[in-house]
């Protein structure tokens, strides 16, 4: 049982930017401070650029920016977003379901509700509580709830050096 | 987000032996009602038969049984056992993880924290509640409470009749 690795880069990228809110930030530099490939990156910035999330800029000394308020985005609204697969189990994709059992089995029913406390913990929390940067929320299962964390950033390497988009 | 087919296949074995508590049952006819390949199921009752869930019987008329009483396993235990994946993102794997968010970053414990509320979830039910062998549990979440259901289990075929052993 895992979420996508898409998953994780989405998170990655708008703590990124969350924690960096004061500047524009470029997907080379987030690539490099993660360790991770510009190309997949610069996927999960446009999916996020299209839901809303994200504003990019282009040209030299450009980049992307948080558009929303951290504390306005749900960290269960993201991972319902980027996640694509939900199938827990055959009997979800009633199209290839061939199980015998479907018309009277409660198991469906208890993997959805199970699912569904999943991501109720989610919503409990937005990107603002993760990243530190606001209080975190009071309600149940808010991780951390009440301190602030300071996320150390690596020195964003390379940065405005080529005279490459930014967005590069 | 999705659950191995691995336990898919184990939580139906257990459905299968659990619906036909009062006889012994064979690979063959569960892989032939699943549609399933019987080399699958035969780790899976191979696994179960470890963990203490099920009992098999080799040579002609043998078979697999269960042990426990269905109202005695619960949901969430068989899923635990069965998942060998729970890296929901790559800070859950410490041997690997190379995020620099990892020191400060409130993620992890928010994931975890939904992980628990979904395994909360599945603990609520037992493998008597799914089948409708028993009153379902009277818990936050518990599904179908106070119904009864029969599982249509597909006519046996072949049972018995090349005299192979039973757990073929």
């Amino acid at each position: 049982m895992r979420l996508a690795e898409y998953t994780d880069y989405t998170l990655r990228v708008l703590m990124y930017c969350a924690a960096n809110r004061q500047r524009l930030v470029t997907i080379a530099e987030m690539a490099e401070s993660y360790g991770l490939s510009k190309n997949h990156l610069m996927k999960v910035v446009n999916d996020l650029a299209r839901q809303g999330l994200l504003e990019t800029t282009r040209g030299r000394g450009g980049g992307v920016r948080l558009v929303q308020e951290p504390s306005a985005i749900r960290i269960g609204d993201v991972v319902r977003a980027s996640e694509t697969d939900f199938r827990l189990v055959e009997c979800f994709d009633m199209a290839t379901n061939s199980c015998t059992l479907t018309a009277t089995c409660r198991m469906r029913h208890l993997l959805d509700a199970a699912l569904l406390a999943y991501f109720k913990e989610l919503d409990s929390a937005t990107l603002a509580d993760i990243v530190g940067q606001a209080p975190a929320k009071a309600g149940r299962g808010a991780p951390g709830r009440g301190g602030r964390a300071v996320i150390p950033i690596r020195a964003a390497a390379g940065q405005g050096q080529r005279g490459r988009p930014a967005t590069r």
